[in-house]
């Protein structure tokens, strides 16, 4: 079989389109934004691509119909800047070479329809709930870096420290050095225990500046201010239990 | 060497055949289904499959004779119905690759007999023995989902929650995008703990029932009721087991 | 770069060559005999054959030089019976894929020099130190199960009950479906815990007596004789140990 | 995607070059060596090597811009003896095959610029500090040992008894078998729980010798110094806590 099966639904006509990539990942950040994205400016599906590079499952929709696992391309026309693309998917590439496969083919597809720049969207996992999450960020080019600065992105000289791994590096890796292409990646500061619409709504805010996007946020505030509720009151427990531990060494 | 060995041991023209998958899995619910039906139709060796996919290892016979793991389809002129290709086998592949291969060269022999419709026969695990052991389904499209819940098959808007994964799964997905091809995967509750009769039964009614088979019963009925009585006295065990840990606990 | 790599170092004409395969794996039962073939008819190195399927390494010998981890065949030009060619080699090959693909190819390079029938050595791991291992055997066709009962080898109806994994396994399972040739594995029972020279001396007690070789056996009896003793020694001890835990345990 | 994707900077005429490989490794003895090297050569980078053999990974510098992980070649032209061409880089292959496969590139880049001979440099991991930590060799050729043991080197008839894993066995076991080179490869002996600039400071005396290189080695003399200081200290610490173990155990 062809190692990745590409299906078009539409090849539309985009305007200096840019890449936005959320597939799942620490904390579900870019997940999350991703398809907030996706659903709340209403775009449409172009590009469907299976691959044995992930895994060999279906899965189940409500009404007892399945699908074949795959990773997808939707286009929003946008009117005050540039078109998007975003990349969702139900998983990333299993190994090392089915990620970098992955990746260079939707770099090849979205090349076709002029893409030149690439976000990349993401957590950062500290292992601690930070009850005001930053946005990190990284970029091909020191021009990027500067113009992300003024949106809020935090770049720090010394983290994450491990750089980036999965789709989020590979496709402004590859973007770059075979496809000519430039980009940033905003990681969300997440603890990546659960999925965070906290840390979601912070790259969104960004994105939606940056894009000047006419979207609707109050969902995603919502579950944030859920999460946030949620969190206090996990972090407030465990101090809690701290507290008990350090009496019960102690006594 | 080709990476999957086709050999044809013969060419039959079957009437509007359906795929019947049935290879090892959880509780092996799907091997004992297909095989069952293999062995009480008189069902005919057409095709056998071998593949540097499977494991590297051959099997030994009561005779002192080996041979090499494989993959086999056998057919069933089917008299009331449509004629039926079962898939059996000592293994499924071994990594998501080689499953993705399989499933895909497996759909291209049969696609040459015409198939057009799809069964993969598997168990669900919940870990949990049910007294009453459901058959779950799940299908490429809502028609088979309705026409299966008249034979008794019970869709669920939750379950299985992680989708279907290896060879029932992806025959059916690969099916859909590559082949055009529809299907059902009919999934036997069971603990998952052991080779599970009883839920294979389950599904061979139902098999039985859509496909009019004239097929003997009476062997899967024993090895059931067997099962049934094993696992009774186990749960009875763990419960005598459960209520002495309470008294422990207390006393 | 070609995934194996096959330097031929001398082409010689071969009377009816049987393959014998020895390569490591449980108890290096399987080397240990073929290695003491190769050493002591004075065998000629005829194939050398290196992979990426085997290890990334090189091995020192004692001078200070390396050699890139490979198999080899040898051949022994026998004056009484069928001229042998044998399978010789550090590892086995690394992966499932490996496995098919470094057999196959061995499978490819003797059929040039007529070999239709195998002979693959190895071990049966049972977990227990035997004071009297047997040598046991799975074959191909019912001719040679019959034809080997009578060297002594033992056919069980139910062991290897996993059947035989590896290239012992592989070269008979795809010399059989893929290229015509029949063979037999010859298994020397064995703890499985260390390398074992007693279990070889019996397998190469029968392939001195079925090929006729005119070969000096006194130093693999000689090793055979001194595990032997180590193993009875430990095997006390251990009866020691169980008899004092017995008495712990009661007392 | 092409499995290896080869970046040419610069295609300068070289004079009899012998190939220097230090990747990331035990101890990071052999890394630490060449980016030595490197730095304190002023090389110039010739060629960058970017693969699906190497994690699905970007790095990210202190300025916030990212590269892709590679592989890179860089040449210096020495004036007194052979021009060296340094192979550095953040990863080895991930995979045997990923290893085999980046070898065999480099060697046949190497190839074109005239290269014949190849030091590779490790460490050789003994879990043990050691206060005077030896250069282990192994070469492809008899010349090569006793050529390298005027320079100091160790060849031991026992170690290192695994062989050499990794680039640093297989460019010279490739390298020989298939591009007709020789080599040698040089291992500091090293702990392995940390990264050693005290081996690699070792090692880099003999490089420096063997090819007279107009080489500063001031500050890896530093570095070698305080590591030495370091280790020392903790071995002190270490002998404090077994005396006091020893005594717990006794009392």
């Amino acid at each position: 079989m062809e190692p990745i099966i590409v299906k078009y639904v539409e090849k539309p006509e985009l305007k200096d389109p840019v890449l936005i990539e959320g597939l799942p990942g620490v904390g579900n950040v870019g997940k999350i934004s991703a398809e907030y994205l996706r659903d709340h400016l209403d775009a449409k599906l172009m590009v469907k691509i299976y691959s044995k590079y992930l895994p060999p499952q279906i899965l189940i929709k409500g009404d007892g119909t399945v699908y074949l696992v795959k990773n997808e391309l939707w286009y929003y026309k946008n009117p005050k800047k540039n078109d998007l693309i975003i990349l969702v998917g139900d998983y990333q590439g299993m190994s090392s070479e089915g990620q970098y496969e992955l990746s260079y083919k939707v770099l090849e597809i979205v090349k076709e329809f002029g893409v030149k720049k690439i976000f990349t969207l993401g957590g950062y996992g500290t292992g601690q709930i930070s009850d005001n999450p930053r946005v990190f960020g990284a970029a091909t080019e020191l021009g990027l870096v500067e113009e992300l600065k003024k949106y809020g992105v935090y770049f720090s000289q010394t983290e994450p420290s491990g750089g980036i791994v999965g789709a989020a590096g590979l496709l402004l890796g590859l973007g770059k050095v075979v496809f000519g292409m430039n980009g940033v990646c905003l990681m969300g500061e997440t603890s990546g225990y659960f999925s965070d619409p906290k840390s979601a709504y912070n790259i969104l805010k960004i994105v939606k500046d940056y894009f000047q996007l006419d979207i609707d946020m109050t969902e995603i505030e919502y579950r944030s201010k859920e999460i946030s509720e949620i969190t206090t009151q996990v972090k407030e427990e465990q101090k809690e239990e701290e507290r008990k531990e350090d009496l019960g060494y102690i006594g």
